[in-house]
């Protein structure tokens, strides 16, 4: 058993990751979550329904297709404070190790702070033997990189984990962290889906990644000659 | 039994719509609640009398002109923090839901951050079923808003209420959100009325909306005619 | 059994009058109160030893010179957050209940933003029998002040203490709220003394409210004449 | 048995020495302590490896040249709001009361803003019976400071302490808190040795020590004269 987190966080990353692939294994959800940590609020669909702000619960089963079940948790909002942090953690934790989750995965987005070309996807684990076996999935160990820690669920349900004796690995997308970013999630499902060793389609992150693309490239065509130059310089320096 | 929440917001519209139509009614207190969660403060009336900050509970029970029996939440603050408004809106629930409501109507400002001269009634709900009976009484479903969802006791006690299976809907009066706005909270009892088959006198509102008028149009004409212009065109393109 | 509260708060005015009256009668401490609400810190005397900061209770027996048993609560701070206060000022009010308390007097300063040059005693109460009382001892109530109701333990021990049908009274010193304001002090415990019925020595009050004159009259000697004049003007303008 | 806290504060002084004390005296790690007042994160070290922000418990017995039983506490963060301050603190107390803790000493930096040649040890005790022995040791008891008390665990567990008549005494190096002052830490060292009747090595904590020189050294280099001037103007007036 296998479970993968995929709450909002830098360029959206995890979010967009876990969504996605929930859509291609069609897995089902199971249970909302619904907390005073979350903000005091509804939202509204287009037809003017309300929804508690939530997060959520998926459920794939293994199949011929795919070698292990799967928890997902994906949500509107992560806990406001850090109180509610880690009290969602911890919740969470109990819920999905009552259900015998022996690795989790964490997806999140590592800002950059600049445009990126082709993200690279970070890792960090739980345990040193974690580490290869990551490396030969693609994932990138840089020492010192994420200098200030992971905050938030990503961090904390590994953290807490940990703590448990459950393996864990946050797997982290390069990102500008100016925008949503599903050209990172791709990279990061790209390395996640060798992990689950599944193959699925990519279409549908594509077309969001091409109009993100457009958006950008009009923006810079905007932009005087010279400050372009400057721009796509920037591109190739981090 | 019908539940109708008209706690300060936006414009105070909710309030003042609530207020007037326990007014109206003749509605009778019959509970008051106080909070660690409200500010630690007191209130001082013209003797010189202190009142604890609070919400207040009203009820009246169905009549020759009344269809149904109404609780009202009307009160000097909401909750101060995320948590406070779920502990708060959760209680509230858990007593309306104890005398046996069937519908929860939460009222609300909707702001526009200009100046409005005919208010919308806008409407969110919290199952489909509702949305045509709204449309009916003149409720305006209009897709995409509020795009922010909808903040504090209005939503939650919408959001809460769904997962208890109590129907709801929200009354949103559109307003500029920079006064108290009467003439918002007029348009707004309009269509509650109908929702509730009743008929009421409305001058009293009238009065403070034409107080309310005369103190913005005096304030627009001791504007240089050059920002006058600008502010009435203002009026007409939003 | 009278119970006098004199925390800190606008121009130190109630614990400067609280504190004062303690020494004056003599009364001696009873009890400390420590709390999570309170600032982590500890205070460091003169000799360097610390104190952790906490609120304390005093007690005088009524004797030949006093007609009622006092209680008093004095400290260092309030508490730091809305839910803190209500959580002391509802302890606190369990402990005086306990104790027999029929009437709470909280003290406080006004602040009006401006010199005052003969401090005005605001008052409030929790119960309309008490408004000529109050009066005949020189307590002024002054239609719509304060307008902003009475913020903090000053307000929330009257504000509790009705709804557990104790009477109470805030007595309001008006003050610049500028500095620690000894005169204001001592205004407000000419009335207090005459609730009590008894006579005390002003002199240490006198003295410190001496040296804040002369610290203040100096600021104005170094004035050029012009602010000088209008800084007069403003005392006799409120 | 003694307790020795050391967690990070004005300068890291406070960490800075009880970690070099730690290695010294090679004593021995016993219990983490994770906490939801801690910060939602976990800090990945140089391998990729996460670990949840905690504070740890070590231990050293006594032998031929150590008099006492010590157990230390040092971690990454303090509490985050003062109600985790003091829950903390709380149980840190509880549990090195359980192991018949006499003396608590809080090690901790005082924070001068400016730079300072040779720091002096500022102290603050639980009982007065100490002032005399710290001076003894070197300790400077300096008339009104720190003016404004100690604020944090290196306060807490002393004002807690004494509640439950555990004696204690806060060690302060002055610091520029600028930086990561490990000179202040040594000249805190000094004295703890003293108090502790041990001798230890500090030339790992000099090796720091000189690296900051030469980098403080080095932007005072890039100055140009006048400023420089101004600033070693500086170093002699505090």
């Amino acid at each position: 058993m296998v479970f993968i987190e995929g709450l909002p966080g830098v360029g959206n990353v995890g979010k967009l990751a876990a969504e996605h692939l929930i859509d291609e294994l069609h897995a089902e959800k199971f249970a909302d979550m619904y907390s005073k940590y979350f903000p005091p609020q509804v939202l509204v669909d287009d037809d003017g329904i309300v929804k508690l702000v939530r997060n959520e619960f998926y459920f794939i089963k293994h199949n011929k297709n795919l070698e292990s079940d799967i928890i997902f948790l994906v949500g509107d909002y992560q806990g406001l404070t850090p109180e509610g942090q880690y009290k969602l953690s911890y919740e969470i934790l109990k819920l999905v190790e009552s259900y015998g989750v022996k690795l989790i995965i964490t997806l999140g987005g590592y800002g950059l702070g600049r445009m990126i070309d082709k993200p690279k996807v970070l890792g960090a684990v739980s345990t040193s033997d974690l580490i290869q076996k990551m490396k030969d999935y693609g994932v990138v160990f840089q020492r010192g990189e994420p200098g200030s820690g992971i905050v938030g669920a990503s961090g904390l349900l590994l953290g807490l984990g940990k703590i448990k004796n459950i393996d864990g690995v946050c797997l982290m997308g390069e990102t500008s962290g100016y925008f949503a970013d599903p050209k990172s999630a791709q990279e990061v499902l790209k390395v996640l889906t060798k992990i689950l060793n599944i193959t699925i389609d990519f279409s549908e992150l594509e077309v969001k990644a091409n109009q993100i693309d457009k958006i950008t490239s009009q923006i810079r065509d905007i932009e005087p000659p010279k400050m372009k130059q400057k721009e796509e310089d920037l591109h190739y320096i981090g």
